[in-house]
């Protein structure tokens, strides 16, 4: 089933009241959410999940990896038998399920999303890629649902629009977004208590990491190239996993006068990630393409094989062709 | 004259209308903004002085210490010979005027303003400690002047929304604050370029000062205390200044499970500046009277003499006084 993109206001319209008509015809919904879950699958299926409870429904989220700790607050279910109405929130394709969900990979009835790479495994699917989150939709999914959105289901939704725009400050951001925000904070959405939660508390080990990161921080080509590098030992020695490092690879890029923020992260032996920002001209998937990766033209990715050092000059070399615009 | 807080939307609305009556009745203008200029204060005076420009006025603004370079886009002003209105925007008490602009002080016809301590130095002021920002209050004023926002205005007033609210993270920022920073978008505002200049740009020195301030983190009282240590040396061989480290007495206190977050400035030799943060239930005010300091609940600050050590335990004794509801 090919992606829905709604092509006009009435159209898209249409389209979410025709979601809302299958929510309000079932009894027993149960509401998958992506694995590794972020604030925007949590807060998109928790909100859906509390307002079909206020409809006197049974609702239930599942999700295959446990829901980390600091998004305790969002959790709300009532358990039945056996649904008979499968959502998935956030959830762009059926690899992004997790082992445990794996089963109603060919099942889902309703997707509500805002991926633009929503592959269209759903029966019906709404996607909207200039949602800044699945939350702004489902805001207003809750509101076609003849719900009030109350304290707690604002603030499922608020948390999802925050985290995936970094507080309202990523570029897809927009007015709507804003005014979203505005409506569930009237709504009783405790923004400051969320906002302190969500994006002013770092555990002692993401500090201890991001501190040993910064003391591998080397500039090159004149400053105008700035590198860091994260090993093993440093995870190990910080007490850290993946999900704790979130941000660490966009330190150097955001370094006054570089153009390109280079971050190589061991990955086995002899094994190195290697990410790419850029600023201005350069184009970082161009570069990567040259190691055998590629993203965006801001933001891409390459593999390196040997020693650290090797990885270094192998990316360090690729991006200096381009600066030099012998590549370009 | 006492300070001006508006008693209810009604009376309100009519002393801004006042505001912009006396704008309206005047030609040249000269607007004055704080010291050590920031986003708001930068923001909210070339605002409207684009506004007053669009009007056919001569309008230019001027401050006590230079433009920080990176707020270059704002900039605009016509010449003249003598100010028939001096407007003061942003500017809490003539305390901060700054040593060039003290010959003002007793002059300024119109203050516009937000912040909850305005002196009422100005001859009318509109002081609304509900905004988020001088420029909240500004885009209203602007309004009422009959200028249409344009994307130059506009780029104004955002920039000081968002750098007094930490990009709609702080617990200032309202409904009306977010409506606000979407009407600006609407009217032109690059609100992903002017974020990313304002909030992902930081100097060498500022992340150096940064890794070299958490190399001496330490915590104390099992983790329930984490405390930072900023010395004269690492200034110098970061090569940055005050202006630079801005935040950072911010990240003790952000740390999972820390209470109370303590930094501690070199302030000239055997002096010391230390600022508390606190989370919880902790006094951060009570903690620092019994140093002689003073602040509020949640953030305040004292001076001590002495050694380094001899600060550090002067502080520790009396967080954990408190700790231990010796002084609660």
């Amino acid at each position: 089933m090919p992606q829905t993109v709604s092509k006009s206001a009435e159209e898209r319209e249409n389209r979410l009241k025709g979601a809302a008509k299958i929510l309000l015809s079932a009894r027993n919904i149960l509401i998958l959410m992506h694995k590794s879950p972020d604030g925007d699958t949590l807060g998109s299926a928790f909100g859906l999940c509390r307002a079909l409870l206020k409809l006197g429904k049974s609702a239930k989220v599942i999700c295959s990896d446990p829901i980390p700790k600091r998004y305790g607050y969002l959790v709300a279910g009532a358990d039945f038998d056996k649904p008979d109405l499968i959502v998935a929130s956030d959830i762009a394709t059926v690899g992004l399920f997790g082992d445990s969900l794996e089963q109603y990979a060919q099942k889902v009835d309703l997707c509500i999303d805002h991926h633009p790479s929503n592959s269209g495994y759903a029966k019906y699917s709404f996607v909207d890629p200039s949602a800044a989150a699945t939350c702004e939709i489902m805001t207003e999914l809750i509101g076609l649902l003849g719900v009030e959105i109350d304290k707690n289901i604002a603030e499922c939704l608020y948390t999802g629009l925050a985290t995936d725009t970094g507080c309202f400050r990523f570029s897809n951001t927009t007015p709507k977004t804003l005014r979203t925000a505005a409506e569930l904070i009237d709504k009783g959405a405790d923004n400051a208590k969320l906002n302190k939660l969500l994006f002013e508390t770092v555990s002692r080990g993401r500090l201890e990491i991001e501190k040993m990161a910064l003391e591998t921080l080397e500039y090159h080509m004149g400053g105008r190239v700035a590198l860091i590098t994260l090993t093993n030992d440093m995870y190990e020695k910080a007490g850290v996993d993946e999900s704790e490092t979130e941000g660490i690879p966009s330190i150097p890029a955001t370094i006054e006068g570089v153009e390109a923020g280079i971050t190589i992260r061991e990955n086995g032996p002899g094994a190195y990630k290697i990410s790419l920002r850029t600023n201005g001209a350069l184009d970082a998937s161009n570069i990567c393409s040259m190691l055998g990766g590629g993203g965006h033209a801001a933001a891409a990715g390459c593999r390196a094989t040997g020693s650290l050092d090797d990885a270094k000059r192998a990316i360090l070399a690729a991006v200096e062709k381009q600066l030099k615009g012998e590549n370009g």
